[in-house]
């Protein structure tokens, strides 16, 4: 008998484009202030209207985003970005208040269902984390201040191998009740099977709604675009990604960018499943910022597209 | 609702490498007849027991191929692959007497769904193209020789677009009746997606049983794993693949490789389905063949295997 795991799939999907910040902080060149906004804008023009922008983190940790202050003030006032929310990374209190002053509107926060991955990432432990986040949410909510959490390592960790689901339980429930609007649950690594995110999206499926997820999947294995499509079937229309697949990780060596946004474009529009995304506008930011630092896109569809169009 | 497509995968898939035919066939580095054994006999070590290893075709056409009679003499007979098929890729009844000559076993015909592909490929119509293979399964047939068929571009032609299921249901009823024993249903161009295989297979399905069929992707857009999910939930358990991604198509610009053998490995395995393979073996071959075409290897697996064993 034939399964039928094709017959439900949404007519739209909602992408989280985090290039500017996830995929540019984890490139070693330092782009300009005035290349990042371009970067942006052209990205808002291709129809992407969430772009998590930069973080408030310490300069001289991530030089990358040391100008994360001049960046809002230039954007948050751009016509053209009127319907466009930018999203800044904010990890603790003292983020939080630079992001205030800046004009902020939209925050994330972060987190990680490893210890030893947080410890590495941030100096703390979960539970250390979560005080930390807790104190960040408290702001935002003084502000009205809309912020969305990211849990890391949800499908395992460089230092601990696989991580605990009732962990991963407890911090979504944490960041629930503490306010944020929604979790995107991160394969940091780049580990994830389709099987395993089916079953990670069935488990908290059972305490929560999934419109309360996104997905965060890194390219690592190759494996991006698949686990995007076993989400898919599970019911998550919500997806970051990278424009051109920007980015790694830092913290876990070797650990390729984010999926690529042209990816994720291809895998649903060419299912029927619309994303908002203009494809040639896209193509163009990504060259442009391509042509920044250097190096190649791994997306396999930009490549074709660049050749043939299509 | 959630559907629950991952509820009945199989516990094992079969896997038809590809690597020393259609990928190397597509390579413009010559290969020595010497480095063509070493890789078949270094992937048959690796697990894999169906080995696509040359084609008969005209010299001087495809000269990459011109050393299959020798190839076969060296190893047919050899100890170390007397539980590997070797197939060879036979494209009229002429090369099939010189299969017959060089003592194959296997054989492997092919055609289009498309009559423009056809006609730039091995200059026949698709109706012209059946009869030549109607001769060829004829001395198949009288010579106990196993034929399996390709039907290229079945999700999309570089020169028609869409072609038609009729078509495709139409040419798999006639290889059936001539007895091949299953046909491998090829994204010549990698344009299928993962909605549009599930519809392929339900159609194919209402005729035919699943088990009469392999599937081909090419991942020219990054969709080849996503595509071999989709299958994979449909029913399918038989893939082809080349190690390390090699090949491409020479009448398709653009068109990158198969889908690599090192992508299907861990996609299958992670979610617990045996490929029979040794993935540190098979890199090893993978390394082997790379180093003599002077490129990298497009498996996003393979990098991050090299790089951190797993």
């Amino acid at each position: 008998m034939l399964s039928k795991p094709f017959r439900n799939l949404p007519k739209k999907v909602r992408i989280v484009e985090v290039g500017p910040r996830d995929g540019l902080q984890n490139e070693k060149t330092i782009i300009s202030l005035e290349d990042k906004i371009q970067f942006i804008k052209l990205l808002a023009k291709a129809g992407l209207r969430e772009i998590e922008a930069t973080s408030f983190v310490r300069a001289d940790k991530i030089p990358q985003m040391a100008d994360s202050l001049l960046l809002y003030q230039q954007l948050k006032n751009d016509p053209d970005l009127k319907n466009t929310s930018l999203l800044a990374l904010v990890p603790n209190s003292e983020g939080m208040k630079r992001a205030l002053d800046a004009g902020v509107k939209d925050i994330a926060i972060f987190t990680s269902t490893s210890n030893s991955f947080n410890q590495k990432n941030i100096n703390a432990t979960i539970d250390e984390s979560l005080e930390r986040i807790k104190e960040v949410l408290v702001i935002a909510r003084n502000n009205n201040i809309r912020a969305r959490g990211y849990i890391s390592t949800v499908f395992g960790c460089p230092y601990e191998g696989k991580t605990s689901l009732d962990e991963l339980k407890k911090i979504t429930q944490f960041l629930k009740d503490q306010g944020v609007s929604e979790v995107s649950l991160g394969d940091t690594i780049g580990i994830a099977n389709p099987l395993q995110v089916s079953e990670v999206v069935e488990f908290l499926n059972r305490d929560f709604a999934l419109d309360f997820f996104s997905m965060h999947f890194h390219d690592t294995r190759g494996m991006a675009v698949a686990n995007v499509l076993a989400s898919l079937e599970m019911g998550i229309t919500s997806f970051d990604s990278s424009a051109g697949g920007l980015g790694g990780c830092p913290y876990a060596v070797g650990a390729s960018g984010n999926v690529a946004t042209e990816d994720l474009y291809f895998l649903f529009e060419s299912m029927g499943i619309q994303t908002g995304i203009d494809i040639g506008k896209l193509a163009l930011a990504t060259e442009n910022i391509l042509s920044k630092i250097n190096h190649e896109s791994p997306s396999k569809f930009l490549k074709a597209f660049k050749s043939q169009g299509f």
